[in-house]
C-alpha cells in the first residue's frame, strides 16, 4: 500500500521531489521543538497541479496529508504526527510571484512565497504589504493565510484575512479551485474563501493568493508612553483613534516586569523611559511626511499628558530611534526564553475589558501560584494579549510547567472566557489547543464546523487531529 | 398541514404576530416590483428565541422559510414564491441596540435595525458606522449582512463583511449559535461568521450582529474632476490613493450620458464643470480639519492638471456644496428611471482592466443594437460599475427589454467574465442572477458551495431558490 502510494507520488512528481529517507526533521519536528514526528514521505511538488496529483494519489491509497509552508507555526498544526504514514506536503518550491497589478493595488503570489519576498516585490512597485510578524523571513504566505496570522499592523490593515481577495485552492478530492480574484466586490455565492483562510490544512490546501496591497506610507514615526495604569493605556489608545485615525499603525503594550527581563537579559538595549506599570508603543505611519507624523504625534501626546492619561513620554528624532523602541518590544520573547520555559497564552479580549481581565486573572494566579510572575505585552490595539506565566523565581521552569500548565492553563481560559474572549488570537489551535477549543468553543459552533469539515473533506484526510 | 404549522407559529409568537390575510404586499412585492409572491404567513418573531422557535415549527411540518428585512434588495432574494407555501419570516421587530461599547469601539445590534438608525446610534457616542448605501433609510443591517452590501464607502471601509466581528444567527436546525464577539483577532476554527455573511439567508438567519465602528472623521471635503479617458481616472485613483492614504473615501466615476441624464430630469441640479467624457466624484474624510483637507485635495488635483491626468476640477467650499455633488451622483438612478426601464449590471472588474473592459465592450454592444445607449457610472475606486444598458433613441423600452435582455446579458457578462470581473459586485444572486451563477461560476466552486448547503441545511428549506 505505502510503496504503491510512494510510486504514484514519484510519476507524479519525479523521484527527487519525494524524500523517504535521510534527515528530514526542518519538515517534521516544530520550530519550537514541542513536536516530533514522522512522516511517511516528504513531497515536494512545483506547481498547484502536482499538488492536486499528490492530493488524488493520498485520497486513492487512503492516507492523509499535512500540508506545510515554512513550519514557524507555534501550535503543532503543520507537522506530521508519529505514525509514519502521513505525507508531509511541503509548498515550499510553490514560490512564484506569479502577477502585480499596481493600478488594480493586487498581487499574485504562490503558497510558498516567504513573507519577507512578498513584502519586497510590493515595495518594489512602491506598494506596501502591510501582514508583518516576527518570522517573516521564514515563514511563508501560503501558512500565513491558512492560520490567518495576525502581527504588528492589524490595527490598521487588518489580518492575513482582510488582507487577501482570492485564493487558488486544491480541495480535499484533488480538483483546483481558481478563485484568485483580484475584485474588492464580489457578491456570488458562499465564501469559500474566508472558509480556507484559517482552516489550518484541513479543508484544502492554499495553492496562490492575490493580496490586496496598500499605499506606502511617506513616513513613520514612533513614540513611547508610560501609564500608570492598563486602563490609561486604553484611554491613550481611545484618544490616538480619534486624534490620528487611520494613521495609528501600531498599539503595543508593554508591562514593567516584561521589559524588566529585557533590561536583564539584553542590558545593552537603550531604555529611553523610566520603568512605569505600562508602557505604550506607538506607530504612526504618514502619507504626508516626518513632520506632519511628528507634529500629529507631538499634539497627541501633550494633550494625554494634560488629560494625565500618561505620565511621560519620547519621540523617537530618528528611524534608528525607531527601530530601537520597535526593538525593546521584539526582545520580549527572547528575554523571556532567556529566562526560562514559560506558559504562554496568545488571547484576544474586547479592549475595554482587558484591564479587568489583568487585575482579576493577575489575582487569581497569584493565589494558585503565590509568587508567579506575569509577562505581560501585546497588540493591545487589537485586543490581543500575549498573557505569560512565568515560574516564581528560584524554582525550576520545567517542573512548575509540569505541576502548574492544566491549572494556570484552566484558569486564564476561564477569565478569558468570561470577559469575552478568544483563545487562540492569532496562533491558531493546531495540535496544540485542540482539546481547549472542544472546551471552550460554543456546541453548536462545533457541530457547524464538524457539518463543513465532513462537507468538504469527507474522508478525514486534510491535517486530521488538527483543528477539529 | 399548514393548519397545524400555523398554530405551532400562533402558539409560539402570538396570533398578532402571526398574519395570515390583510393586505401583505409590502412583504410580498419586492421593492423593483419585479417579483409578486404569496406566503402562507407573514411571521414577526420578537427575539432571537422566537426565530428559532419559528424555524423549529417549519423544520417541523417540511416548510421553507424566506426571511426578509427591510425588503429593499434588488435580486428578489427576500420575498416569497407564489405558492403560497411559504413562511415570510420578517426580522423587522428584532431592532434594539443592546450595547454600545465605545472603548472597544463596537456596537451589539439586532438584525432588523434600520441601518440609518444604526448610523445614528454610533454617532451619538461620536464613532463612525461607515456602511452607507442609497437604502439606509429602511434597509435593516440584518440584510446588509446578509447580503454583504456595499455601498459608498468601502474604498476605505470595506464592504458588509468587513464591518462586522460577530454574529448571532439561528441555524437551520434551529438552534442559536452565539457568535457575537468583540474581537479583532480570533482563530479559533472554521470562519461561520463570513460564511453567513453573504449567505442570503440560504443557510440560517441572522439575527443579531456586533460591529466595527471607526473614529468620527473631523471633516469631510468633495472634488468634482474631469476626465478625457476613463484610463485617465484610473490614473486619477492610483495618484489619489498615493497622496491621500486612507483620506480617500469615496471615488465614484460618472460617464457623460449618464450626466446627461441628470441634466435632463433634474436640470436644476448645478453643474459646477462643462460636460466631459468622465466625471469623477472624490471624497475625502479628514482626521484634523476643513482647511487640511482641502489643501491635500488642492494639492492633488494641481498635479493631477499637471500631469494631463485630469482637465478641469472643482473643489466644494462648503458641506452644502459637497451635499450637491454627492446630489448629481445619487440623481443618475433616479434619471435613468425617469428616461425609462433599462437592462441594469451590477459587475466589479480589476480596477486596472475597466478601461479596456468599456471601450470593448462598449462596441460589442453598439455592434448588436445600434443606437444602444450605455449609462456607465458607479464606484470606480472598488472596481464596481453600474453598467446600464438604455434603449436607443425613440424605441419602446419595454419592447427593448423583451427583445434584447438575454442578448444583452449575455454579452456583457462574457466580456466581464474574460476580463476577471464578477457578474454581481455588491447587490447578490438571489433569484434573478442563480441561473447567471450557474453559468458563470466555476463547477469546481459550485460543487463546494452546494456541499455546505447540503451540510447545513440538509433539508432544503432555508430560502431555497435564491443563491444556488
Amino acid at each position: 500500500m505505502s510503496a504503491s502510494l510512494l510510486d504514484a507520488l514519484r510519476a507524479a512528481l519525479g523521484p527527487a521531489q519525494v524524500l523517504t529517507d535521510g534527515d528530514r526533521s526542518a519538515w517534521e519536528i516544530d520550530w519550537r521543538k514541542r513536536y516530533h514526528g514522522k512522516a511517511l514521505a516528504v513531497v515536494r511538488p512545483g506547481s498547484a497541479a502536482e499538488v492536486a496529483a499528490v492530493v488524488r494519489a493520498c485520497v486513492a491509497h487512503g492516507t492523509s496529508l499535512v500540508p506545510q509552508g515554512g513550519n514557524t507555526g507555534l501550535v503543532g498544526g503543520g507537522v506530521p504526527d508519529g505514525s509514519g504514514r502521513q505525507v508531509l506536503l511541503s509548498l515550499a518550491r510553490l514560490n512564484r510571484v506569479r502577477a502585480i497589478d499596481a493600478a488594480n493595488s493586487t498581487m499574485t503570489v504562490e503558497a510558498g512565497c516567504v513573507l519577507q519576498a512578498v513584502q519586497e516585490a510590493a515595495a518594489a512597485q512602491s506598494l506596501l504589504f502591510p501582514l508583518s510578524l516576527a518570522a517573516e523571513g521564514s515563514c511563508t504566505i501560503g501558512g500565513n493565510l491558512a492560520t490567518n496570522a495576525g502581527g504588528t499592523q492589524v490595527l490598521r490593515y487588518g489580518n492575513a484575512r482582510e488582507l487577501c481577495l482570492g485564493l487558488e485552492v486544491v480541495t480535499a478530492a484533488g480538483e483546483i479551485w481558481d478563485g484568485l480574484s483580484g475584485l474588492r466586490k464580489d457578491n456570488t455565492g458562499y465564501d469559500l474563501r474566508d472558509l480556507y483562510i484559517g482552516s489550518e490544512g484541513t479543508l484544502g490546501v492554499i495553492t496562490a493568493a492575490t493580496l490586496k496591497l496598500h499605499p506606502q506610507p511617506a513616513a513613520r514615526c514612533t513614540a513611547l508612553a508610560a501609564c500608570a495604569t492598563l486602563a490609561d493605556a486604553v484611554a491613550l489608545l481611545q484618544r490616538a483613534q480619534a486624534r490620528l485615525g487611520a494613521g495609528l499603525t501600531g498599539f503595543e503594550v508593554m508591562g514593567r516586569f516584561a521589559l524588566s527581563l529585557v533590561e536583564k537579559h539584553f542590558p545593552a538595549l537603550p531604555r529611553p523611559l523610566a520603568p512605569s506599570p505600562w508602557t505604550v508603543l506607538l506607530e504612526q505611519s504618514d502619507i504626508e511626511d516626518e513632520a506632519h507624523a511628528r507634529g500629529l504625534f507631538e499634539g497627541l501626546l501633550e494633550s494625554a499628558l494634560e488629560a494625565g492619561t500618561i505620565v511621560d513620554a519620547a519621540v523617537a528624532e530618528s528611524v534608528q530611534q525607531s527601530r530601537q523602541l520597535w526593538h525593546l518590544r521584539e526582545s520580549i520573547p527572547l528575554a523571556q526564553a532567556e529566562e526560562g520555559l514559560n506558559i504562554k497564552h496568545d488571547i484576544a479580549l474586547p479592549v475595554s475589558r482587558i484591564p479587568d481581565f489583568v487585575v482579576t486573572t493577575d489575582a487569581l494566579l497569584q493565589a494558585a501560584v503565590p509568587g508567579a510572575r506575569l509577562v505581560n505585552f501585546g497588540h493591545l490595539g487589537d485586543g490581543n494579549l500575549h498573557y505569560n506565566v512565568q515560574a516564581p523565581e528560584g524554582i525550576d521552569a520545567a517542573a512548575f510547567l509540569r505541576g502548574h500548565e492544566p491549572a494556570v492553563n484552566r484558569i486564564v481560559y476561564d477569565a478569558v472566557q468570561a470577559h469575552g474572549g478568544s483563545i487562540s488570537a492569532e496562533h491558531g489551535i493546531g495540535a496544540l489547543k485542540r482539546e481547549e477549543l472542544q472546551h471552550y468553543e460554543s456546541p453548536v459552533a462545533l457541530a457547524l464546523m464538524r457539518s463543513i469539515k465532513q462537507a468538504l473533506d469527507p474522508q478525514g484526510l486534510m491535517n486530521p487531529g488538527r483543528l477539529l
